[in-house]
């Protein structure tokens, strides 16, 4: 692209260094910011450095946090003896909207895939397994999206784990609420017919 | 969405904010900017300050520009009798790009479409007028797209300097160069019968 001014294209490449956003698409923000006051460009320049300088890790779940402890790590409220264990942030967001969890995160942080370089050194595993050796967690969650990343990361910590008294579930795989089955794929249809509920059961969600 | 960070939740919503762009693919954005650097968020923050705050509007042809004539204007090698209407800078790039056009430019900032509240007066209207009536300008080229709102401005401005003595053209519509004909819609394709050009012109584009 030939850019008539040089501030312009420097802005368009820092923006189109986002995943997924190309040189067009960048343009197409930065322009719009141009026609925006000049305010909110701060705005927006503030909240991005803000959050990378300041922001946190929870000690604990490995959660991204304003404080040293997570607001879920924190709460009383919780069942600090059911961890439900996720790949990422955005995991424990959508299973905090379903409303249906009451116990505590892990942030692993990642998936273990050799292709990408990603080892279970990368991963925060060892301070899952410390957890689970201290006695306090009775039940872990896998809720790892159903990849062959994700069935190599719950089965390594599996092996890590399955010396001592802890319950390990999976969440369930399905046909998705509302789906119609002539649409859904083999695989999870044959596992939502192996893996049936008792009909009393299916009452109750 | 259901943040644990307010910090995190600031980022996203100021992103979001940005056209096209959702409060999901914004925390995808956010989350990328967390994994990398520090510095390059700072790059990113730096590039949008700067360049809102530093930017200039090209005195003569409504253009962005580091300096107060934009490079085009200052070349002494264009043609300055022949000024090209645009819309917006990304058609002075699209139009730079294809190295056939040595005249100047004039941007516009919009095109009247008073569905969105644009009128004559919120566009450089006025001071393209003003090149016209100097008598500096021999050809003025319409190239703004083919729309209602488009067609709308042509003739706004075609109006207001068809008693000065000024050659106006417009940009050629017909069927992209390579594409087939049976898939080009029925009004462009039929311009382009009526528009047709000896093709011993053909040859030499």
């Amino acid at each position: 692209m030939d850019f008539s001014s040089k501030l312009l294209e420097n802005a368009v490449n820092e923006v189109s260094r986002l995943p997924g956003i190309g040189k067009r698409t960048a343009l197409r923000l930065v322009l719009h910011l141009l026609r925006q006051p000049k305010e909110h460009t701060g705005y927006l320049a503030t909240a991005l450095t803000t959050l990378r300088n300041d922001v946190k890790i929870c000690e604990k779940c490995h959660n991204i946090s304003d404080t040293v402890l997570c607001d879920i790590c924190q709460s009383p409220k919780r069942n600090t003896e059911i961890i439900c264990v996720v790949e990422d942030i955005r995991d424990v967001m959508a299973i905090e909207n379903t409303a249906q969890f009451k116990g505590l995160y892990h942030v692993l942080g990642g998936k273990i895939s050799p292709i990408e370089g990603i080892g279970p050194q990368n991963l925060h595993i060892d301070s899952l397994v410390k957890k689970v050796q201290s006695g306090e967690v009775k039940e872990l969650i896998f809720a790892l999206s159903s990849t062959i990343e994700g069935d190599t990361t719950n089965f390594y910590i599996y092996k890590q784990i399955e010396k001592y008294n802890v319950t390990t579930s999976t969440i369930a795989r399905g046909i998705s609420v509302g789906d119609e089955l002539e649409y859904a794929d083999e695989i999870t249809l044959g596992r939502s017919i192996v893996n049936r509920i008792p009909f009393s059961q299916s009452l109750k969600a």
